[in-house]
């Protein structure tokens, strides 16, 4: 793992293509993509079959084997290891619990002359969430995506997960067994998205797409965008930590390494004001990698996409972390509060020294699913609110057009709108 | 207009069709449009005053001749009529007033163990505005469009609007001066969203754009969706009116061709339990289509585009409204709040036969930038949330994560990430 001093002459050209991290092609896969969507809308289903059995090898004997029998998910829930269901049930609760605190009410407010104005928000009708599948299907993934849903109130929840072989996860089944799911479809990548935007057949249309993905899938996500909404478009995970001398070395070397083990791609970036504490970071990172289970995937992207940058200060070390605006923000410093109102952009912020982030992928509370490639610098983490519209409300008695309808009749004019104008007039002539 | 009758064999089709309003066709002019965006990264300002020549006929001097002049906005202020001033100051009070409302805040709550969770609200560093210009040039989508960005507290406010013929609307320069606008660009079109998404050598790169316009701009937004946040994409003007029989035909059918004298491609629907009322309305609209300064776009939009439906009753037409989810939604009945609860979709909801759409449009508060061609049904109104942006905050005690930590490392294990797991597991070990 390299470490950088933020005084090196060559420090911007080095900073400057970190940021350019987790950059993905999508135009490189542009094509391939909407070729798949087109097919998938034109013919539905039968789309659908074929490129589960060119991508996922398996052929579907008819279009009621893309879905997952709800009893199995209910036999799944029942076989899985009775510590591995509380603790489903325990993330279950936690994640509720706290985004039941990020749901906005309808509200209305009464003016003296009688006159309203409000918000009525309400839940979609229909969200579709995107499951990993294979490998990397993780039942966490399912948790933190449908529990907002649940919580926003939505009626019809639609899950799309790839099975290779027609082998689907266990614990991915239970997860949806207890978030009482009972629409999971066996499709995977940019046709999945396709079926949940357009409706097939068999897998109903819906209103929202979220979950995380590859390129093909971040690539359709964003073709159908505007068809359907979409959480975001998601790249591969990061993490940044910010660490002074009373960080463990240990500790940072292993939550860098948390993230590294993702993916090839993703980024693990410490910045510290103690040149010391960066180079014994790099030694337990050395130690610790040999331990892991995924120890290729985490020595690629620690060798290629890490990095150490040693500041002058923390308050140098803040500044470019906020360029940086990761997914994920360790603060392991002294007094991590104290910091806090100098971070302004980063998708979590876990601070002190024991959050891992870890605990936020699993069990805290708040959603795992977050703006990845400096997004969150205008992204937020996955929410109920994406599960939620609003209408506005107005209600003007006689009394509230008579007091603004001059004004407005006015600058409806001036803006040549003669209709605007004259439904306005028509109400304050006399009857 | 045309009477369609919900009973009639043929509505189901009827009805299909204009559920497929205001569908924009992207894909005709994405090559087009992708060009363009492609110039305005590799060259910045040499591209963008090519295109201005190109499509505003006239040739920027040098980079500088992009940018409007602040004192002329302060002049264009001075210049206009007091009372349209006053009317502009009216419209920008309560617009801000009402979005101060919506603006969200920074939470935190403790746990028994002291363990910490919450969310921190930040703005975003930089906002773009599209506002269109020439004969559309719209000041009240100046207002709409900034002050959520005001309240939302962007530190830079970045505007782009055409200037065909380098010619700009006073208005818009005195909205900009109002709203305390230093930047604003004569750029338009694709070029105008390529520079804000990229950033140019005069222009910023923002992270957030905003803001109408026709389907170049549309289509450029989608396309930088995922560079920058975008507020939605946005189709025709529509307005969706249920009215019973306590409806006045005049003020319904002036409400239709408010919406209709926007543009051709506009939408006019009217739902009613009333026979009598639809064959008034549609004697109404004749009358007053002749008064029209847009009376040749008004007649095009209400030809082809309006549509009356008589049902049986307001359920049945609340259902068939829901299914459209129309942008605009009047609700001219006798007891408007009464449907309240059953209305589940659209961008804004004026209830009563005091509120015509216009009041909305410039001056009530609410915004005017809302979700068209049936998007209300995952979309909200432009707000200051699209101005946020959500930072989770995680903070655990030791104590904390001994309570969650074997159910998280034993989640992470299942899910194969050793490294997640030992990050956690190495913070219960004895010290």
């Amino acid at each position: 793992m390299k470490i950088y001093n933020s005084k090196d002459e060559r420090f911007p050209e080095i900073f400057e293509e970190l940021l350019g991290r987790g950059a993905m092609d999508i135009d490189q896969v542009t094509e391939t993509v909407a070729a798949l969507l087109k097919e998938i809308r034109e013919e539905g289903n039968a789309a659908l079959r074929r490129h589960i059995a060119r991508f996922d090898r398996w052929e579907p004997a008819d279009d009621a084997a893309l879905q997952v029998d709800p009893a199995e998910m209910a036999m799944a829930y029942e076989a899985i290891a009775p510590e591995l269901r509380d603790a489903l049930h325990l993330a279950y609760d936690r994640i509720k619990a706290y985004h039941e605190k990020l749901l906005p009410k309808s509200w209305f407010e009464y003016e003296k002359n009688g006159s309203m104005l409000g918000q009525k928000v309400t839940p979609v009708d229909r969200a579709g969430l995107y499951i990993p599948g294979g490998k990397a299907a993780y039942p966490s993934s399912l948790l933190m995506n449908a529990v907002p849903a649940i919580v926003a109130g939505v009626e019809e929840i639609v899950v799309c997960t790839p099975t290779p072989d027609n082998e689907i996860n266990v614990l991915l089944l239970a997860a949806c067994h207890l978030c009482g799911i009972k629409k999971v479809f066996k499709v995977g990548g940019a046709s999945a998205i396709g079926a949940m935007a357009y409706g097939t057949e068999t897998i109903p249309k819906v209103d929202v797409i979220t979950g995380p993905g590859n390129i093909f899938v971040a690539t359709a996500k964003k073709l159908v965008y505007g068809e359907v909404n979409i959480d975001m478009i998601a790249g591969p995970s990061e993490i940044g930590i910010l660490a002074d001398g009373s960080a463990r070395p240990d500790w940072v070397a292993m939550d860098l390494l948390s993230q590294a083990e993702h993916d090839e791609m993703a980024s693990s970036i410490l910045i510290t004001d103690d040149a010391e504490l960066a180079k014994r970071v790099v030694d337990e990172v050395e130690k610790a990698l040999s331990k892991l289970e995924r120890e290729a995937i985490a020595r690629k992207s620690i060798e290629e996409r890490g990095a150490i940058i040693v500041t002058s200060d923390m308050a140098e070390a803040i500044d470019l972390m906020n360029q940086i605006a990761p997914e994920h923000l360790e603060v392991m410093t002294a007094s991590p509060m104290e910091l806090l109102g100098s971070i302004k952009h980063a998708g979590a912020i876990f601070l002190g020294h024991y959050t891992p982030e870890p605990i936020g992928d699993y069990i805290a509370g708040p959603n795992h699913t977050l703006p990845t490639g400096g997004t969150a610098k205008f992204y937020s983490p996955l929410s109920v609110e994406h599960f939620l519209k609003k209408s506005s409300l107005i209600m003007m008695t006689e009394a509230g057009v008579r007091e603004l309808g001059d004004a407005c009749a006015l600058l409806a004019h001036t803006e040549g709108l003669t209709a605007h104008e004259a439904s306005v007039r028509i109400r304050l002539e006399e009857k």
